[in-house]
């Protein structure tokens, strides 16, 4: 396999950052262009980038030029890190160039011919993308998106109860990490001590997001799962990992043993393709009472895990439990690469001439 | 009004302190005795606690000596904030040799006799101390208890719902702060950049104490409410104040405008006896969107008012908010200190000889 | 005596905020203008403020109309806590148009015609405003400043040994709050877990600042103190209150009881005075070793009260200790007010025809 | 080289742990043993441990028995990371069965005949090994003890400038991370939001080991270093990492560049042996000028790199600059297990019958 090219846009971003960084050793793909919508273009990323990983920043990165929105790239696809006040028309006018822009922004994400994938869960939504390509008459070009970070931890854990007993009702409560909300997002006068139980826009995605991924795509078009969502989002003082309390409502009853057996075993179609990026075990069901805890538990699977704990019965619907995702590695930047690796898998991928 | 004597059990503990600042300037009660189960006992309380508090030491305070459990005890009423390994017996030894004791402590609050009680709430329940002296063999003792901290919050939230629509079920995720665990009971090691999704006791607490007091005194019985509680417990990197994300679904359908108005219009029995420690509001329905937050709203009302806030509609259930109380205030010491307020309004207590 | 009319320039900031709140129930200062450099100016300030503190938003200044920097006022001093870009332009015009302008901001501190004041330090440096409106041809108007905020707690702590024993050289390492960058000046991405070692302009300040204010004011110029002092300046992830480790070699040698009897007696002009924001004791001496905290020593004496704690001998100068004082109070808005205070009792204060 | 088999003493604690996770994986020695004092005997390490690293728990380790410190050890050495109230008469009784001890504890620390070993700095004192052991008559047994953790940082940022230009003092101000007191040793409603000026004994502790170590061992004696040195400590709320202000008086004069050299290029005899926990680089220069900061640069090397930043002239001394080390690594766990791999290395350490 021919290594890929990857241009990062909103490179010098907390996401962004990510992305640079686990580029730096991946096997399939080489980080080629780092592009940024501020005044830091015309600079090389070292000077531009305030860097914020315990990781040194790649060598390779540091000499590349930031290019800005209009400039010419030299790659073969684009992962998309970018403000949502620039994504919206910047990822059509790549597509329309002819790029493949994986997206983590929130733009397209519900566009009616826009995948909104995680891979474990909704890879049959690729479908979409020929349709897509036609109605938009992107030629090689297309937008593929994944979905918001406290989305993708609590749509993992939902999908083996789905696939065995069928979701009628979630109620979803957020503790999201500051990260969240990009690298200068939240001041620490505003957090520190504090729990701000509004993070906009948030709940309106947690409760729309699942059911687009948990839907089906066929005969052209994307059907949403039945199971309604109700969502309260709160920021707390962590710095990476968001932990949600969740309830559930089954469509058939389960005994304890059968719930956990379904999380407990579920792998899906990333590890059947062993991607680079995939987790042995996208769902990891703990045993410790107390856990999962965000600063102990997030870095499992080198962030690519979802763990579960606390799983007990509901009085007001049927199950509860706490879901913990790396909102930066699973929930964002994680999230486009394995989008990426699932779509070069899967052969729609391709160096540009 | 006679001013009556007070002793403090557990003084030196964290809602001990709080109960000794808060009796500094009171109208009808002085700080008279303070007692501690441990190894303080014979020094002078400024030798013997850590004072954790902003709020300088009491002079009072400081020169008194720190009795043990053992002691002859020279006042008229006891506040009781001891540590759940002794309070059992200790309380009913107390209420045995013919002191009210007004405890913080869980361990009779599930008692069949023993009122669980907040004074804007179920003050009708003090009708149950007439049979529990009888029952026991009290003579002027008794024992009263408030509810666990994080139950406090809630049910003040839920009483004006109950009267006006009814309530059916309720979902609740709380994020506690630190101090509900003692001085120092929880490690920084622990919580700092984390969230522990379990408090060890606490879900039993706030699924069952809620419908007893929710619930009636009559015929010489308590009988539960019949609503259903469903809770999920987290402990935060907050000092003071728990934040709870609460969906409820109410026995008969309100609009937003009554809801809201049931809430803000809420007054109740130590408003209209102006009992020293009663807030002009016991809850505030606040209007900014992204509050209550604990840092900013938990000295509402000198601690003692509850702030809800982000009233709007659950698609699970009926309604979700959020509701933010002190738990070392309005969630122990005042309501501790409350409730022997509404006992002495109500002629309950008096000088002993 | 008549009440003066005080306008607020830069009012929606972190000090400005204090300030307003400050000015509620002052028995000589009533606010009359809320100005703001930002687009807030036209609304009311209820609506352009992100009021950050725990005590409400007082009434009569939330119905406030913000005005700009080119507005007309209607008051008879300017407190200053505009933002340094736009201070040092906008206080001269103010000063020019015949404003008493008491100012927080460090743009005129240095000057050579302006003082640099603490009412308890150095109150003989106000002659110096007589050359300085005679010099800039200001009429009545003047600019008076306060220090920097890591300054102010440094130099009180530091007066009577001065007084007492002479100063030769001050060794200070500061552990500053997040307060003193502004009201979202600091990351919680930046600074949660984390020290920064690094403040922009930060030790210059404190390493000029002390030697102007423990200086002279004499036959129309300043003359700095001989002493010199090195400043190590570090951000914590402290709310308020900035914490300094100080060592000081001083000019002839003092026993322990010696100095601290120095600090502990301390008492100056403000407190002859009895300014109303004036603590009854500017220099607190802890004997408690692991104190001075700020959790829980900043707001001794309302903020006002700068505590020492932990003095011991210094084996490499001559004695160690900590220093404690509230950022925002004593080091910001509580700095100015005091100014005004003490102008105002001189007689420098007048209302405005 | 034979596999060396390594027992941990005190490995339920924060330094055990640490000590546990890093002999995992090492090339030369092998876990054998997990002793602890408390009433964890006789079970499971993993059920007896509290496990707090990021990284999962090693599964050879999490199936070794835990012994008390009277059971019979099969192991050729004994890292201790004993609490100090029993560290004293047990290691001194491991010594005199024929065990080398590598003690992280202080009480052996000062001792006459007792290397304090950082083997950057003073591998040459591991000659007073032989006088130990006649003088104590231990034979195959010894004691050899790593600094304090706030000393390890600051002595390895010293030792170049002692070598090139001499120091005649030291003034250091330390911002510990809360790990520094062990697992549970800071609560959180102590240090949350504070600063606290004092750590029992560690002042004393910093003043008096970078004299021993910077000093000689000669004729059977060690010769404290004549410089003098100056303690403030703090503890900050910072995981992990400690902070250090320093300023130092040269006893010659040097250039920035010389001084910034000398730190620079320094190596030791760890580097030229290849030990396999050195780093590469002991010391590491930063030229951003906000750092180090321990969330961001803790890590660097591995943990075992200790990061200068900030260098410029001080107005009191000579040059002023921060250090930081990661406290639980190269201040602890990774300082014993370095000594144990010079130990081995030269000779000292090998497989007991």
């Amino acid at each position: 396999m021919t290594t890929l090219r990857v241009g990062v846009l909103g490179a010098t971003g907390a996401v962004g950052q990510r992305l640079v960084a686990m580029l730096e050793h991946h096997p399939w793909f080489a980080l080629a262009e780092v592009v940024a919508s501020d005044r830091s273009a015309g600079r090389a990323y070292r000077d531009s980038v305030n860097w914020r990983l315990e990781s040194p920043l790649p060598e390779l990165a540091a000499g590349l030029p930031v290019k800005d929105l209009q400039a010419e790239l030299e790659c073969d696809l684009l992962l998309s890190a970018l403000d949502a006040s620039v994504a919206g028309a910047a990822e059509e006018a790549y597509a329309g160039a002819g790029f493949p822009v994986i997206s983590n922004s929130r733009n397209h994400r519900m566009d009616e011919d826009v995948p909104l994938l995680i891979p474990e869960v909704n890879w049959e939504h690729v479908a979409a993308l020929a349709w897509q390509q036609r109605q938009r008459g992107y030629g090689t070009g297309f937008i593929v998106t994944n979905p918001n970070c406290s989305t993708i931890g609590l749509v993992l854990a939902l999908k083996p109860l789905q696939d065995a007993f069928g979701l009628k009702a979630v109620q979803v409560v957020t503790m999201q990490a500051i990260s969240g909300a990009g690298l200068d997002g939240v001041s620490a006068g505003a957090i520190q001590d504090n729990v701000i139980p509004y993070i906009q826009g948030e709940e309106e995605k947690l409760e729309a997001e699942p059911r687009k991924i948990l839907g089906t795509f066929a005969k052209g078009r994307f059907a949403a799962a039945e199971m309604v969502v109700s969502a309260q989002c709160n920021r707390v003082p962590v710095l990476d990992g968001h932990t949600e309390s969740v309830s559930v409502q089954l469509a058939q009853s389960a005994s304890w043993d059968e719930v956990a057996e379904a999380i407990r075993t579920f792998t899906a179609e990333p590890q059947r393709l062993q991607l680079p990026t995939a987790p042995a075990r996208p769902l990891w069901l703990t045993a410790q009472g107390d856990r999962p805890q965000p600063r102990l538990d997030r870095n499992s699977g080198q962030g690519m895990t979802v763990v579960v704990g606390g799983l007990r019965p509901c009085p007001v619907l049927d199950w509860k439990f706490t879901v913990l995702s790396h909102n930066m590695v699973r929930g964002a930047a994680g999230a486009a690469l394995l989008n990426a690796e699932l779509l070069a898998a899967q052969g729609h991928l391709h160096p540009r001439g």
